[in-house]
């Protein structure tokens, strides 16, 4: 079953700062691991909340999220780029529900 | 400019019980909205944050967001459904970000 993976956070850094654009491209890299589909980079627009961008991906199954969860370049990017960069996030999976 | 517009949220009711299912069926009549494109009603599977479903959809601008906002039939959903059954949510606004 198709899960979309997906991450709302907010920077430390100022928009068009060096550090941020640095985070984005590195950010951007994850999208060629193997399973990811569908990656997205998003700017958060709506006021009645604190984040300012959103990533989105999606695997074909559990096993695809798993392997992309320990894939050494994505624990690299968590360790180099997520952890010192940002301030506040939650993180969200969703799977399509058919029927309540 | 698509926007994609989602909330992720947690309803009063147990999972499986009336109110629940009387709670997604109004909620997937706002699909047939004007402008609401790509609607989507999923379950939230991280146990990472608070929440326990999600709803998700596009609109091809900001006027046909307001539209949306604004239409008798949301407000009524969102008198009548939206504030008697969810206990806490999350609203999130996400456009593309071609470059950071």
């Amino acid at each position: 079953m198709m899960i979309q993976h997906s991450v709302i956070f907010k920077l430390k850094h100022a928009s068009g700062t060096a550090e941020e654009t640095a985070f984005f491209d590195a950010a951007k890299q994850l999208a060629h691991l193997p399973g990811v589909l569908n990656f997205q980079v998003f700017k958060q627009t709506s006021p009645k909340n604190q984040f300012d961008y959103g990533l989105s991906m999606e695997f074909e199954n559990q096993a695809d999220y798993d392997g992309y969860s320990v894939h050494p370049d994505h624990e690299q990017f968590i360790r180099e780029f997520w952890l010192t960069n940002v301030v506040d996030f939650l993180e969200i999976d969703y799977v399509r529900l058919a029927k309540p």
